[in-house]
Protein backbone atom coordinates (compact mmCIF):
# COMPACT_ATOMS: atom_id res chain seq x y z
CA UNK A 1 0.00 0.00 0.00
CA UNK A 2 1.60 3.15 -0.83
CA UNK A 3 -0.04 6.00 1.59
CA UNK A 4 1.42 9.70 0.64
CA UNK A 5 -0.31 11.42 3.78
CA UNK A 6 -3.36 12.03 6.09
CA UNK A 7 -5.95 13.25 4.20
CA UNK A 8 -7.96 14.37 7.24
CA UNK A 9 -8.82 13.39 10.83
CA UNK A 10 -12.44 12.86 11.68
CA UNK A 11 -13.21 14.69 14.66
CA UNK A 12 -17.13 14.24 16.26
CA UNK A 13 -18.81 16.95 17.43
CA UNK A 14 -22.27 17.35 19.42
CA UNK A 15 -22.94 20.68 17.98
CA UNK A 16 -20.73 22.09 14.92
CA UNK A 17 -22.12 25.58 15.98
CA UNK A 18 -20.67 25.32 19.32
CA UNK A 19 -17.17 23.59 17.85
CA UNK A 20 -16.66 25.68 14.90
CA UNK A 21 -15.63 29.17 16.58
CA UNK A 22 -13.45 27.47 18.93
CA UNK A 23 -11.15 25.75 15.77
CA UNK A 24 -11.88 29.28 13.85
CA UNK A 25 -11.36 32.01 16.97
CA UNK A 26 -9.33 30.41 19.45
CA UNK A 27 -6.63 28.51 16.69
CA UNK A 28 -7.03 30.58 13.93
CA UNK A 29 -8.35 28.09 11.37
CA UNK A 30 -10.47 29.20 8.49
CA UNK A 31 -13.85 26.62 7.73
CA UNK A 32 -13.97 26.28 3.91
CA UNK A 33 -16.56 24.17 3.76
CA UNK A 34 -19.80 22.76 5.10
CA UNK A 35 -21.66 19.84 3.99
CA UNK A 36 -23.93 17.14 4.83
CA UNK A 37 -23.18 13.45 3.56
CA UNK A 38 -26.64 11.65 3.68
CA UNK A 39 -25.96 8.31 3.77
CA UNK A 40 -23.97 8.42 6.59
CA UNK A 41 -26.49 10.96 8.47
CA UNK A 42 -23.97 13.51 8.96
CA UNK A 43 -23.20 16.92 8.71
CA UNK A 44 -19.49 18.54 8.46
CA UNK A 45 -17.07 21.24 8.53
CA UNK A 46 -13.82 21.70 7.18
CA UNK A 47 -10.38 23.46 7.77
CA UNK A 48 -6.92 22.96 6.09
CA UNK A 49 -4.35 22.46 7.88
CA UNK A 50 -0.93 21.82 5.73
CA UNK A 51 -1.73 18.72 3.53
CA UNK A 52 -4.56 17.61 6.43
CA UNK A 53 -7.99 18.66 6.40
CA UNK A 54 -9.72 18.37 9.96
CA UNK A 55 -13.26 17.25 9.40
CA UNK A 56 -16.02 17.75 12.13
CA UNK A 57 -18.48 15.78 12.43
CA UNK A 58 -22.16 15.88 13.87
CA UNK A 59 -25.11 13.53 13.72
CA UNK A 60 -27.76 14.27 12.57
CA UNK A 61 -30.00 10.93 12.86
CA UNK A 62 -29.66 8.50 16.22
CA UNK A 63 -28.33 6.04 13.38
CA UNK A 64 -25.16 7.64 12.81
CA UNK A 65 -21.58 6.20 14.04
CA UNK A 66 -21.15 9.82 15.19
CA UNK A 67 -24.11 9.38 17.53
CA UNK A 68 -23.10 6.12 18.48
CA UNK A 69 -19.30 7.45 19.25
CA UNK A 70 -20.46 10.27 21.11
CA UNK A 71 -23.01 8.34 23.12
CA UNK A 72 -20.30 5.73 23.91
CA UNK A 73 -17.62 8.71 25.05
CA UNK A 74 -20.43 9.68 27.80
CA UNK A 75 -21.86 12.15 25.37
CA UNK A 76 -18.96 14.13 24.78
CA UNK A 77 -16.96 14.62 21.18
CA UNK A 78 -13.88 13.15 20.08
CA UNK A 79 -11.66 12.29 17.57
CA UNK A 80 -13.32 9.48 15.85
CA UNK A 81 -11.08 8.57 12.80
CA UNK A 82 -7.76 9.06 10.42
CA UNK A 83 -7.91 9.13 6.95
CA UNK A 84 -5.27 8.21 5.05
CA UNK A 85 -4.40 9.19 1.61
CA UNK A 86 -3.63 6.31 -1.25
CA UNK A 87 -1.67 6.20 -4.05
CA UNK A 88 -2.50 3.09 -6.03
CA UNK A 89 -6.70 3.04 -5.02
CA UNK A 90 -8.50 2.38 -2.34
CA UNK A 91 -9.83 -0.95 -3.54
CA UNK A 92 -6.51 -2.44 -4.36
CA UNK A 93 -5.90 -1.65 -0.28
CA UNK A 94 -8.72 -2.86 0.64
CA UNK A 95 -7.70 -6.28 -1.17
CA UNK A 96 -4.26 -6.36 0.41
CA UNK A 97 -5.39 -5.56 3.75
CA UNK A 98 -7.80 -8.99 3.48
CA UNK A 99 -4.83 -10.95 1.30
CA UNK A 100 -2.94 -9.96 4.54
CA UNK A 101 -5.52 -11.45 6.82
CA UNK A 102 -6.77 -7.92 8.06
CA UNK A 103 -10.18 -7.61 8.36
CA UNK A 104 -12.39 -4.06 7.01
CA UNK A 105 -15.51 -2.71 7.44
CA UNK A 106 -16.44 -1.84 3.82
CA UNK A 107 -15.82 -4.63 1.36
CA UNK A 108 -15.95 -2.15 -1.23
CA UNK A 109 -15.03 1.85 -2.04
CA UNK A 110 -18.06 3.83 -1.42
CA UNK A 111 -18.43 7.37 -1.92
CA UNK A 112 -17.40 10.12 1.13
CA UNK A 113 -17.14 13.57 2.01
CA UNK A 114 -15.83 15.91 -0.79
CA UNK A 115 -16.72 12.90 -3.30
CA UNK A 116 -13.56 11.09 -2.48
CA UNK A 117 -13.93 7.02 -2.07
CA UNK A 118 -12.96 5.66 0.75
CA UNK A 119 -13.49 2.32 3.16
CA UNK A 120 -12.82 2.09 6.45
CA UNK A 121 -10.90 -0.69 8.40
CA UNK A 122 -11.80 -3.12 11.62
CA UNK A 123 -10.72 -2.06 14.59
CA UNK A 124 -9.57 -5.20 15.48
CA UNK A 125 -7.46 -5.23 12.71
CA UNK A 126 -5.93 -1.96 13.23
CA UNK A 127 -5.58 -2.55 16.82
CA UNK A 128 -8.11 0.19 17.73
CA UNK A 129 -7.93 2.39 16.32
CA UNK A 130 -10.93 3.55 13.28
CA UNK A 131 -8.72 4.37 10.15
CA UNK A 132 -9.96 5.19 7.00
CA UNK A 133 -8.54 4.86 3.20
CA UNK A 134 -9.18 7.48 0.54
CA UNK A 135 -8.81 8.66 -2.87
CA UNK A 136 -9.78 11.34 -5.37
CA UNK A 137 -12.23 9.67 -8.05
CA UNK A 138 -10.17 9.52 -11.37
CA UNK A 139 -11.96 12.42 -13.29
CA UNK B 1 -2.17 31.78 16.86
CA UNK B 2 -0.51 30.43 13.86
CA UNK B 3 -0.55 26.72 13.24
CA UNK B 4 1.30 25.33 10.56
CA UNK B 5 0.43 21.77 10.22
CA UNK B 6 -0.64 18.43 12.09
CA UNK B 7 2.71 17.49 14.01
CA UNK B 8 1.56 14.41 14.83
CA UNK B 9 -1.91 12.28 15.56
CA UNK B 10 -1.56 10.43 18.84
CA UNK B 11 -3.02 7.03 19.25
CA UNK B 12 -3.56 4.66 21.93
CA UNK B 13 -2.53 1.27 22.05
CA UNK B 14 -2.79 -1.72 24.63
CA UNK B 15 0.67 -3.62 22.85
CA UNK B 16 3.26 -1.39 20.87
CA UNK B 17 4.59 -5.05 20.03
CA UNK B 18 1.24 -5.75 18.02
CA UNK B 19 0.27 -2.71 16.94
CA UNK B 20 3.77 -2.06 14.96
CA UNK B 21 3.42 -4.92 12.46
CA UNK B 22 -0.34 -3.83 11.79
CA UNK B 23 1.39 -0.47 10.17
CA UNK B 24 4.41 -2.23 9.06
CA UNK B 25 3.14 -4.52 6.86
CA UNK B 26 -1.07 -3.57 5.74
CA UNK B 27 -0.09 0.50 5.60
CA UNK B 28 3.33 -0.42 4.44
CA UNK B 29 4.62 2.82 7.12
CA UNK B 30 8.14 2.58 8.79
CA UNK B 31 8.43 3.00 12.38
CA UNK B 32 11.66 5.34 12.55
CA UNK B 33 12.05 5.81 16.28
CA UNK B 34 10.69 4.23 19.33
CA UNK B 35 11.04 6.42 22.91
CA UNK B 36 9.97 6.35 26.05
CA UNK B 37 8.67 9.74 27.73
CA UNK B 38 8.94 8.79 31.49
CA UNK B 39 7.02 11.87 33.07
CA UNK B 40 3.81 10.58 30.74
CA UNK B 41 4.67 6.79 31.51
CA UNK B 42 4.52 6.26 27.97
CA UNK B 43 6.54 4.21 25.49
CA UNK B 44 5.92 5.55 21.88
CA UNK B 45 6.44 4.50 18.32
CA UNK B 46 7.12 6.86 15.64
CA UNK B 47 5.58 6.78 12.02
CA UNK B 48 5.89 9.38 9.32
CA UNK B 49 2.95 9.97 7.40
CA UNK B 50 3.45 13.30 4.65
CA UNK B 51 4.14 16.25 7.07
CA UNK B 52 2.75 14.06 10.14
CA UNK B 53 3.61 11.45 12.31
CA UNK B 54 1.50 8.38 14.11
CA UNK B 55 2.69 8.36 17.46
CA UNK B 56 1.55 5.02 19.23
CA UNK B 57 1.53 5.34 23.04
CA UNK B 58 1.30 2.35 25.47
CA UNK B 59 0.73 2.81 28.88
CA UNK B 60 4.16 2.02 30.84
CA UNK B 61 2.08 2.62 34.35
CA UNK B 62 -1.90 2.70 35.10
CA UNK B 63 -1.02 6.38 36.11
CA UNK B 64 -0.75 6.94 32.27
CA UNK B 65 -3.47 8.59 30.94
CA UNK B 66 -3.00 6.10 28.40
CA UNK B 67 -4.18 3.47 30.73
CA UNK B 68 -7.26 5.72 31.49
CA UNK B 69 -7.95 6.37 27.70
CA UNK B 70 -7.95 2.76 27.19
CA UNK B 71 -9.86 1.73 30.75
CA UNK B 72 -12.41 4.22 29.56
CA UNK B 73 -12.48 2.76 25.97
CA UNK B 74 -13.55 -0.61 27.14
CA UNK B 75 -9.67 -1.94 26.92
CA UNK B 76 -9.48 -1.00 23.74
CA UNK B 77 -7.19 0.89 21.76
CA UNK B 78 -7.89 4.44 20.39
CA UNK B 79 -7.05 7.77 18.61
CA UNK B 80 -6.13 10.07 21.59
CA UNK B 81 -5.04 13.20 20.87
CA UNK B 82 -4.36 15.53 17.56
CA UNK B 83 -0.87 17.87 18.30
CA UNK B 84 -0.92 21.06 16.27
CA UNK B 85 2.79 22.45 15.34
CA UNK B 86 2.39 26.30 16.15
CA UNK B 87 4.82 29.00 14.61
CA UNK B 88 5.19 31.52 17.36
CA UNK B 89 5.46 29.90 20.64
CA UNK B 90 3.85 27.59 22.85
CA UNK B 91 3.67 30.26 25.82
CA UNK B 92 2.26 32.75 23.50
CA UNK B 93 -0.68 30.15 21.92
CA UNK B 94 -1.46 29.28 25.66
CA UNK B 95 -1.65 32.66 26.81
CA UNK B 96 -4.02 33.61 23.77
CA UNK B 97 -6.37 30.42 24.10
CA UNK B 98 -6.60 31.73 28.45
CA UNK B 99 -7.28 35.49 26.83
CA UNK B 100 -10.03 34.28 25.06
CA UNK B 101 -11.54 32.47 27.64
CA UNK B 102 -10.33 29.09 27.08
CA UNK B 103 -9.12 26.76 29.41
CA UNK B 104 -6.04 24.57 29.13
CA UNK B 105 -4.10 21.93 30.49
CA UNK B 106 -0.61 22.36 30.92
CA UNK B 107 0.07 26.46 32.24
CA UNK B 108 3.29 26.56 30.67
CA UNK B 109 4.44 24.24 27.96
CA UNK B 110 6.50 21.35 28.93
CA UNK B 111 8.89 18.65 27.60
CA UNK B 112 6.88 16.09 25.20
CA UNK B 113 8.62 12.99 23.25
CA UNK B 114 11.42 14.36 20.65
CA UNK B 115 12.09 16.89 22.38
CA UNK B 116 9.18 19.01 21.76
CA UNK B 117 8.04 21.97 23.84
CA UNK B 118 4.43 20.78 24.37
CA UNK B 119 1.07 21.49 26.20
CA UNK B 120 -2.89 20.33 25.61
CA UNK B 121 -5.84 22.38 25.56
CA UNK B 122 -8.55 21.33 28.00
CA UNK B 123 -11.15 19.29 26.18
CA UNK B 124 -14.06 21.81 27.52
CA UNK B 125 -13.04 24.22 25.04
CA UNK B 126 -12.28 21.85 22.13
CA UNK B 127 -16.24 21.01 22.06
CA UNK B 128 -14.30 17.11 23.18
CA UNK B 129 -11.11 16.56 21.44
CA UNK B 130 -8.12 16.19 23.55
CA UNK B 131 -5.36 18.83 21.31
CA UNK B 132 -1.75 19.28 21.76
CA UNK B 133 -0.05 22.64 20.65
CA UNK B 134 4.20 21.84 19.96
CA UNK B 135 6.62 23.24 18.35
CA UNK B 136 10.92 22.60 18.14
CA UNK B 137 12.73 24.33 21.15
CA UNK B 138 15.11 27.30 19.83
CA UNK B 139 18.37 25.44 19.41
Amino acid sequence: MNISHIEHVGIAVTSLEEAIPFYENMLGLKCFAIEEVEDQHVKTAFFQVGQTKIELLEATSEDSAIAKFIEKNGGRGGIQHVAFAVQDGVANALNEVQEKGGRVIDQQPRRGAEGLNIAFLHPKTTAGALLELCEKPAE
